[in-house]
């Protein structure tokens, strides 16, 4: 709770109004965006599924790679499914082992899902990309990070692209437009519910 | 980057893991969740109507009321429009004029969208209720959070809440079974990129 006067509150109003005012006056730039959600908190894929739903509203087409499974839930897919033109699913990540006999493996795993993540990356089809949980597989160095670097930064102009995960490496950071931290406060896990439909999947 | 070597992280994979299934295995509860987004980073209501999106792919029905005008995108609403049965959009925000002449008027304004918020908790038809930047209105003392507290705590049992906006109050957060805070880590708009389709609106 606050404690000001109505005169400092209309004051402070005005004065964001107009600061919010100038910086939309000056945003001239219209380019694709390199976004990335990070952090431990829960929503970095939700959010990112939000911006998927607001693009196919938009009637622009999106690609999706999972690099982990599970990361789409049943309940989005029912929702995808119903705008088949706009939306592709690439649930890539259902082969990791995550186990170092066969590291191997998870690295041509995570490689094929790339492939996909670079094919729709330089097809002007697809609007945006959402590489979901990329940032794991790079945190287990199964893809090297300067190859994925020199793919995001020279994707075509209007591209949008999306990466997902915690532990999103420095460089990626930077290279970013558009970075979100998603901090965990408070999870219900800790109190003993359990996952449930709509919530968690 | 990391350095390991493969054993210690087989070893780290495999505690992960069972960590993760003792978890699951403990977790018995089912109950409806107050949810908070908060922060001043993005994605807060991204990311609560990436929830919208998964619940309504399990074919719930989910209320919306949007305290703050233009919370709701029209990228949104077209894919929303196409599941009318199950979600309820109330955009109740247009009337705000954030101003201390009409202080009056925006609580009017304030009290009206928490009386749809109040039916949709109440009503079993709803399994999900989204008060989208809630969180402002109590910073401005809009509405009491005593009384806000007070319905959203006694909701039933099975109902889901999220509540919105930057700034949400101590209280809120103590009474919350899941909270994330949206951390800015980085914002195109500083580098002078506009607000584009299927970005931000």
């Amino acid at each position: 709770m606050i404690e000001r006067t109505e005169a400092e509150h209309a004051e402070k109003m005005k004065k964001k109004q107009a600061a919010h005012d100038r910086i939309v006056a000056n945003k001239m730039i219209e380019k694709g965006l390199l976004i990335v959600h990070t952090g431990k908190g829960k929503g970095k894929t939700t959010a990112a599924l939000g911006m998927v739903v607001r693009a196919i509203g938009h009637g622009k087409k999106v690609g999706v790679v999972q690099f982990v499974k599970g990361a789409m839930t049943t309940g989005e897919k029912a929702v995808f499914d119903a705008f088949p033109d706009h939306v592709e699913f690439k649930p890539m990540g259902e082969g990791f082992t995550w186990d170092t006999q066969d590291r191997a493996r998870d690295i041509a795993v995570a490689r094929t899902a790339w492939d996909e993540v670079k094919r729709m990356v330089a097809d002007p089809a697809y609007d945006m990309v959402l590489a979901d949980e990329l940032n794991i597989v790079l945190r287990y160095d199964y893809l090297p990070l300067d190859e994925v670097l020199a793919v995001l930064t020279a994707r075509p102009e209007m591209k949008h692209v999306i990466v997902t995960g915690r532990n999103a490496p420095e460089a990626l950071v930077e290279a970013a437009d558009l970075v979100t931290e998603m901090v965990l406060v408070k999870h219900p896990f800790r109190s003993g519910v359990k996952a449930q439909a709509g919530i968690e999947f």
